[in-house]
C-alpha cells in the first residue's frame, strides 16, 4: 500500500510544465506520477492546490534567528562589531539548538524542505535537523584567523564523520571555511587537505562586499575567486555564497570549476552589499540558487520572498523586464538549489524515484485569482503563508499549516527567553 | 457607551513610539488612548498584538486584478499593446465593480484601509468602495489623445459632483489626467480649468520611464515635471505617481509646489522602469508615500510588500544600509500616505479625533520571535497575512481574518469567470 497519495493537484512537473496529476509516495520517495487509484495510508485532496518541489535554501546561519530585529539599519562593521559579535559570544550549545529549530519552523511553514547551514555548535544543528525531519547540508563555520581555528578543523572532521549521510541520509556535511578574509592561505590549505581526506565539499562566503574584494586584491594581487581557485578550494565541489562583486575572469573561473552560487538578494539588499551579476552567471551556465542568509540580515527565512526579490531586483538593476522570468526564479529556488547542494540526483524535482520533498500551496486567497498563469502567481503574487502541506523524505512535516514534529508553543517561549538573554548580558 | 475598545495592544502611537495602550472608538473616530475601563459594545483583546494606522495605498488601478498573471516578463510596449490594452477593451462596468472588489478584498486582508485609484467606469469603483466600507480617493483616468477625451472630462465632473465626500466622507474625488505623454498641453489646460472650477486635486503619472522623459524633452524642450508645472497642474494639490526619472530641477519644482509622490517600488522593479530617487526626495522634505500600482504590474495589492521593498531597494541602490530605515518605511506606508492624499488631518495616525482606520497584527508566527524591535519585525520579517483585524471609519471590516462586508466565495467565482472571459474574447 502507498504511504501517501496526493490526489488531483496541479503539479509543477520535472519538464517545467504544470499539469493535473496524482503523486504517489512510498517510504521516502515519489513512486509514481499520473492517474493513480491505488489505496494509500493517507490520501490528501489536492484539488485546487499547486504542488511544487520543496524550496531549497542554500545559504543560512539558522540559529541567528535569535538575533532577529536586534540590530538593523546599521553600517556593516558597526553591526558586526557593536552588536552581532558581542551577542554571539554569549551563545551556548542549547541556544544554537533552539535558534536552529526556530528557523526550521519558519522554513517548513513557508515551504522549504532543505537548507544549507554554516554556523557553530553544529552537532546541535544536526540534532534539530534530525528531530524536525527537514533535509540539510551542514558546515561548521571556520575562521582561520580565530584562536579556535585548529579546533574548528578538528570539530569539522569529527562532525563529518559523525553526521555525513546521517538521519536516513537527510543530513550531509560540507566543510565551511568562512571566507578568504577570515581564512588566510595557510589555513585554506589545511581545509583543502581535510576535504581531500574526507571527500567533502566546501561551503564558503565569496566576494560579498566591494571592500573585501579590494582588500584581497591589495593583499594578494588577485580576487577572492582567483585566490581560492589557486588554493584548490574549487576542486572538491564548492558552494559559494553571495558572489556579488565578480570580474569576467572570476566568472570564467567559476564556470570552469563548476562553482555553484547561493544568491541572497534580501541580505544583499538590506546590508547594501550590491547586486550580484546573476543574469551573467546564468548566461554562462553557472548554477545559481537562492538563500535567505541568517535572520539577523534578512530578517526571516522565507524562500518565496527571495524568489520574488530575485525576479524583481535584476529586472530593475539591468533595466530589463525580461531578466529572471518567473520560471527561472522558481528553478533557482528548487531544482538549482538541489544542484547547488550536490543533491540534484535525489531532490529538487517531482519525478519518480526522487525523494518526496514536496510543498503544497493552497490557492484560496484573493491574490491567486483570476488564475491566468500559476507560475506567475507563485512568483509575483503569492504569499508563503499559502503553504498548506510540506512533505520531506516522505514524511508530512506540515499538515494543513500545523507543524507535526515541532512543539511551536514551547519553541517560541524558549527562543523569546534566549533571545532576550543573549543581548542583555 | 463606546463602540469598540481595543484592549492591551502594543500601539504605534502618533509620536512614532510603540507603547502598550488601550484605544477607544466611538462612531467613526478614535476618542481616547490610554488606560480605558469604560464599557464598550465590542471589546477586542489585543494582548500580544501590534496595532498600527491602516496602510494607505496611494496609487493603484484596482480593477486590473482581473489581469493578474495574464501577461508578465514582457517589454513594456509589447505588454501594453499586445496584451493589456486589447484586454481592457473588453472591460464592462460590471467587470470594473468586481475587479475593484477583488483588490479591496486583498487590501483589507493585508491591512490597507485607504487607497487611491485611477481607472474608468468610476461610479462602479465608488459603488465597490461604498459597499465594502474601505476609504478611497478616486480619479477617472483621462487620456487627452483618446477619442473619449472630452467625454472623460465630463464624466470626471459628474463623478466629482456625485461622489466627492460621499459614503460618510470615505470617498473623495480627484481629477486623473493620465500622464503628460497621453495628455497634450491643450487637454491639460482643460483639466486645470475643471480643477479650478471644482476645487479638485490632481492624480497623475509622472516621469515613470526614461523614454517618456526623453520624448517630453524632445517634444517640449523640458521635463514632464517642468511642463506640468508650467501648465499649472501643481497649483491644485497634486499626487504624482512614480517620479522615477527626476533632475535636481524637477525636485526643486516638486518641493516648491508641494507635489506629493506615490512611489511604487514593486511595479518599478517588475517593469524595469528604474529606481526613484526616494532618499533625495525625502531629504528635500517632499512627501513620499507608497503604492502598489495595478495588479497587472505588481502582481498583488500587498502594502507590506511595498514597504519592505522600499526599505530594501534604496539601500542596495545607494549602497547605503542606512537608507530608508524601518521607521521611515512604515511612515511612508501610513502617515505619509494620508498626507499624499490630502487626508492627513483625518487619517494616517492613531490619535484622538482621527478616523478609526486601524490595522491589528497578530504576532504568533515564528518570524515575530524573538521580539527585540517590533518596527523592525514589521518592516523586515512580518507577513501581511499576519493581519488579524482591520477597522475603517470605525467599522470592523476584517474580523479575525474574515471579511465582514464582502462575500469572498462569490467574489472569487465572479472574478475568475470575468478574468477568463476578458482574455479569451
Amino acid at each position: 500500500m502507498l504511504n501517501i497519495l496526493l490526489k488531483g493537484g496541479d503539479v509543477l512537473c520535472a519538464d517545467g510544465q504544470i499539469r493535473q496529476t496524482d503523486i504517489a509516495v512510498s517510504g521516502s520517495v515519489i513512486t509514481q506520477l499520473g492517474r493513480i487509484d491505488e489505496p494509500a495510508e493517507q490520501i490528501i485532496d489536492c484539488r485546487d492546490k499547486l504542488i511544487i518541489p520543496g524550496f531549497v535554501n542554500t545559504h543560512t546561519h539558522a540559529a541567528m534567528t535569535l538575533f532577529r530585529s536586534y540590530a538593523d539599519d546599521m553600517m556593516l562593521m558597526d553591526w558586526l562589531q557593536k552588536k552581532i559579535w558581542p551577542a554571539e559570544e554569549n551563545l551556548t550549545a542549547e541556544d544554537i539548538y533552539w535558534g536552529t529549530q526556530l528557523a526550521i519552523a519558519e522554513m517548513l511553514k513557508t515551504g522549504t524542505t532543505c537548507f544549507a547551514d554554516m554556523y557553530f555548535f553544529m552537532p546541535e544543528v544536526a540534532r534539530a535537523v534530525a528531530e524536525s525531519g527537514i533535509r540539510a547540508v551542514l558546515a561548521r563555520g571556520m575562521a582561520g584567523i580565530a584562536p579556535t581555528a585548529n579546533q574548528a578543523l578538528a570539530e569539522s572532521e569529527n562532525f563529518y564523520n559523525e553526521w555525513h549521510n546521517a538521519a536516513n541520509g537527510r543530513i550531509t556535511v560540507m566543510l565551511g571555511p568562512h571566507a578568504p578574509y577570515t581564512c588566510p592561505p595557510d589555513f585554506i590549505k589545511k581545509v583543502t587537505a581535510l576535504a581531500t581526506k574526507l571527500g567533502a565539499q566546501i561551503h564558503i562566503h565569496l566576494s560579498e562586499t566591494a571592500g573585501e574584494v579590494a582588500d584581497c586584491q591589495k593583499q594578494y594581487g588577485k580576487s577572492p575567486i582567483a585566490l581560492m581557485n589557486e588554493l584548490g578550494i574549487f576542486d572538491h565541489g564548492a558552494l559559494a555564497a553571495h558572489c556579488v562583486h565578480l570580474s569576467p575572469e572570476d566568472i570564467a573561473i567559476m564556470k570552469e570549476k563548476q562553482v555553484r552560487v547561493a544568491h541572497n538578494p534580501g541580505s544583499n539588499m538590506k546590508l547594501a552589499s550590491g547586486v550580484a551579476p546573476v543574469p551573467d552567471l546564468l548566461a554562462a551556465g553557472i548554477c545559481v540558487s537562492l538563500g535567505t542568509d541568517g535572520a539577523a540580515s534578512n530578517n526571516n527565512s522565507d524562500m518565496l520572498e527571495e524568489l520574488r526579490l530575485a525576479a524583481l531586483l535584476h529586472k530593475v538593476h539591468r533595466l530589463d523586464p525580461l531578466a529572471i522570468p518567473a520560471k527561472t526564479a522558481v528553478d533557482m529556488a528548487t531544482v538549482q538549489g538541489a544542484a547547488a547542494l550536490g543533491l540534484d540526483t535525489i531532490t529538487g524535482k517531482l519525478a519518480t524515484f526522487y525523494k518526496a520533498d514536496i510543498t503544497i500551496f493552497d490557492r484560496q486567497e484573493p491574490h491567486w485569482h483570476p488564475r491566468h498563469d500559476s507560475l506567475s502567481l507563485l512568483t509575483y503574487a503569492a504569499s508563503s503563508r499559502d503553504v498548506h502541506t510540506v512533505i520531506v523524505d516522505g514524511n508530512i512535516l506540515l499538515d494543513n499549516r500545523r507543524l507535526t514534529t515541532i512543539d511551536e508553543e514551547r519553541l517560541l517561549a524558549e527562543t523569546d527567553r534566549r533571545g532576550m538573554r543573549l543581548v542583555n548580558k
